[in-house]
């Protein structure tokens, strides 16, 4: 009999990224197709995406791709695998409207076909039956998914909390879980980013009175910073304010295009006049104004560096200045936070953390949120997903020993490139490929392969040598003096004559050299670089990349 | 009348790289050497060490250096700034002892002079009298410094907490501490690593209960990873595998180094037959046994990984072990440690963090430890050292507002760089020098010029093109085709042809040239290099390096 297969491409062991392949027979449907941030940043890499040269194999089976919801580690690439596979995408208004807007930028609209769905919708696609369940995250429109199949349901939660007083729509959609769970659900593919966090996230609303206490305590400029895409907190800040008569002004492109849509689709409840330009901001006083500002996470080409570092459009962070730090460190972030709120401190502001005031909730559902979901949904199967490996084993650790009925094999844990087969009788990973990440050059915005990465390492790691060596093509012997130049190699500038040296150590490599030997170009390139490779290391300790030429004349 | 001045080199605004001139007239003192982790190691560059070229223009005034312990972010410099000032350092028989190791290795023993100080000594160093306090921190035979000066006494705490109960040696001295309050105390110097951190710091004692529960309960072998250098926190693994019955094998190079000191001078007391070597562990049960292994910062040279990765000297992790991770967590090894931890799960070992369980305590004071010290010493002003700065605004922000008697202009913020001069009158910054830290490179281990590191930095950004061109000499004329080598250049095998469009550019911008734009060969690599790199740029969308050779023939 058939089985499902579930074939993670990226978010699992790692944070972001996230992309899952769902299968029946010859029938694949795509969850998400995310982006991360990798560690080659200083390589001219930006960012990183699943490899979708993998579903080459499933390419006649590829039906459809489905988003969660609008996080940018769930539709980041979703113009790279539109490129190579030209499939309908189905989400909410919002998220299409994100993905409208990126899509834009790669100039790919017209090509594509994105469907729009609502909370329990269910869409047939194939032997698939998709039904969209509301889910509550930190951003609006979210869904998760009952992936209904011949072999049995799949659930895939996407992102979610179980938040019960959202600040923006309905609650989670537990009623209809609970009924999806009635009927049976085979597999619970479930977020695990807070697994190890104990307890409930509080919702959304619980951030409401630290803000109110701290626009009460404020009398100079507030300047709060969050995730651009954190729509409940906006809306809270906006009706803070609103309550304590300050104005707002959103400072930063990607949270000023969210606001915009959001605003659009009705989202959003702006109270009337309490956002305002920038130029009007200038007018008001101290105790006038609040600026919304992108840059949380410290980066260095967002609004809040620059206020704090110099001047971004006329505005800076001044002595009496309150910033308000709203939103969590994502894991690699800590140094950029740390090195942007020591500039804040030097420049006279007073600075409201998470740790020390409630300004930021998690999206992400915790320990006893976890045991809801999987209580509600009553899966045959758990598979953790979304997070570090830590989490997803934490998250397996917990339910075993906390949610009733689950022993080890009943939670599946799985890596990026596994193929998991499932039917109701085992839940088995029948194969294992390594999946390598495609990683995306800074500058061209484009696919870069793996090696050109690993070059610029070995460049980064020890620098570059030119070696250019003139031969005379009848006699196979040189012709003048080799030239050599130099970049960032070490140890030069305390031995001036370095360059002489090598000069000098390559003529006579070459002077011992046989005709023949210099009259195979290949071994002859190959022993000069040999050669100056060794007298380099020799006398350096520097192991820089040796490019040669030939010239023959 | 005289004044003194405050100098700090490192450790001020960042962690680690701690070092600190003391000047009065034309005598200086520097307390520590330390070493700090750049974020450049991307780019051959392993660590980094206080600008010492500075000290240039106090080179008359230096009298010595001395060591408050023997961390490495306050002795890890010291063979190179010996090797600039040949000064005779001051510190404890340990430290003292880890320092000859590291001089060792450079070859200088010979050269320097060592003085071995104990607590409650006074030397005098030409016009300083430095009184040395025994003080409690994660590692032993510590020392804050009161440095009494014709103006009045300075003291540098070091590294701190006040331990009522060392595992190892007395108790923090605070009757030392609070005589030379009585006395007046100038300026006290005061680490802010755990300004943040409310309450205070427990004693190193205070793991010993977890311990003796996780030797209990655990039936598998134990591995216990932990800084080399905490030797309370070894002296504790030690006492507690001897009480369970579990035989301990130390691993990793600096860890048995460090066992090994502390046990020739009588610091660690090592149950009789308690510490076994690798192959005599082996032959063990898995009962018997409990590995005190280094890398729990997720090193990936250290044992932990190699053990938790593949094998390390036939030892490997396995199903069943348990790992006790009992350090915290350094800035900035966050994913490391993340990546170790997974590692570890697949593995199938039982993992207990620090989060979870008690099993690591600072070596820092807390903010009611700095209180404690603030108000023994009493001084007239304290500056913060020892953290970054946002750690240093908020020991200013604490003292301010719960220790009594400080106002905003009695705590001194002060930079790398900055020359803070003090009397009893008032404490100002006269100037400020801005200090590039120096990098040393990893492979020579020499000092690296900085404009190498950015070399290396644009070189690992866009990669590397050589371009070379043959010119006839006396037509100034191009003589055959240019030849151009790609490294690490994104874009290209997508365009196979752009090698020979690349070569076709360069021969039409050479074509087009007139005679006297060749012969001016710096006029003409430099165009040629323009000509290149806006081609590439046009083409591809990439910033590689590009370095022009012309060939006359």
């Amino acid at each position: 009999m058939a089985k499902v297969e579930i074939i993670p491409l990226g978010g699992i062991g790692e944070f972001g990224m996230n992309c899952m392949g769902v299968r029946y027979g010859d029938e694949m449907i795509i969850i998400d197709a995310g982006m991360g941030f990798p560690e080659e940043t200083p390589f001219g890499v930006d960012i990183c995406i699943p490899n979708f040269d993998f579903l080459e194999e499933y390419r006649d089976d590829l039906t459809a791709i489905i988003l969660t919801h609008g996080h940018e580690d769930h539709i980041g690439s979703l113009a790279y695998i539109l490129r190579k596979f030209n499939l309908p995408v189905y989400s909410s208004r919002f998220t299409l409207a994100l993905t409208e807007k990126r899509l834009g930028e790669f100039d790919m609209l017209d090509d594509v076909l994105l469907h729009r769905v609502e909370a329990n919708d269910v869409v047939s696609i194939g032997s698939f039956k998709v039904e969209f369940i509301h889910a509550s995250h930190s951003l609006v429109e979210c869904f998760s998914l009952a992936i209904h199949t011949p072999v049995g349901t799949i659930i895939h939660t996407g992102d979610y909390k179980i938040d019960d007083t959202p600040v923006i729509g309905k609650p989670y959609d537990l009623k209809t879980l609970g009924r999806i769970g009635d009927d049976g659900v085979l597999a619970l593919l479930c977020d695990s980013t807070n697994a190890t966090v104990p307890g409930r996230t509080p919702s959304e609303m619980a951030v409401i009175p630290a803000f109110e206490e701290i626009f009460e305590e404020t009398e100079g400029r507030l300047i709060i910073s969050t995730f651009s895409s954190s729509l409940h907190r906006l809306q809270i800040v906006f009706d803070v304010a609103h309550q304590f008569g300050r104005k707002v002004c959103v400072i930063g492109r990607s949270m000023q295009k969210n606001v915009e849509i959001a605003d659009e689709q009705g989202l959003l409840q702006i109270p009337h006049g309490t956002m305002i330009d920038l130029s009007t901001s200038r007018a008001l006083d101290d105790d006038e104004i609040c600026y919304l500002v992108t840059g949380s996470q410290g980066e260095m080409r967002a609004a809040l560096w620059n206020m704090a570092t110099s001047t971004f459009k006329g505005i800076e962070v001044e002595k009496g200045d309150t910033v308000v730090l709203s939103a969590r460190i994502i894991p690699g972030n800590e140094k950029n936070i740390s090195r942007l709120i020591g500039h804040l401190y030097k420049r006279g502001a007073n600075i409201i953390e998470e740790k020390r005031r409630l300004v930021h909730v998690s999206g992400h559902a915790s320990q006893e949120d976890i045991k809801i979901m999987v209580e509600t949904a009553r899966p045959r199967y758990v598979v953790p997903i979304h997070g570090e490996y830590r989490m997803l084993f934490r998250q397996k650790e917990f339910i075993k020993n906390h949610v009733g009925n689950y022993s080890d094999d009943d939670i599946i844990l799985i890596e990026n490139g596994n193929v998991l087969e499932i039917d109701e009788y085992a839940a088995k990973i029948v194969d294992r490929h390594e999946l390598h990440k495609t990683f995306i050059d800074e500058e061209s915005m484009e696919e870069i392969e793996y090696d050109i990465v690993r070059e610029r390492k070995k460049l980064a790691y020890g620098g570059a040598i030119s070696l250019v060596v003139t031969v005379d093509k009848r006699l196979h012997k040189i012709a003048g003096e080799p030239q050599i130049t130099f970049q960032g190699v070490a140890g030069l500038d305390e031995l001036h004559s370095f360059g002489k040296q090598a000069r000098d150590a390559v003529s006579a490599a070459i002077g011992d050299m046989k005709p023949e030997q210099i009259a195979d170009r290949k071994v002859f390139k190959e022993n000069l670089r040999i050669h100056l490779k060794r007298f380099v290391q020799r006398e350096l300790s520097s192991k820089p990349v040796i490019v040669t030429t030939v010239v023959e004349v």
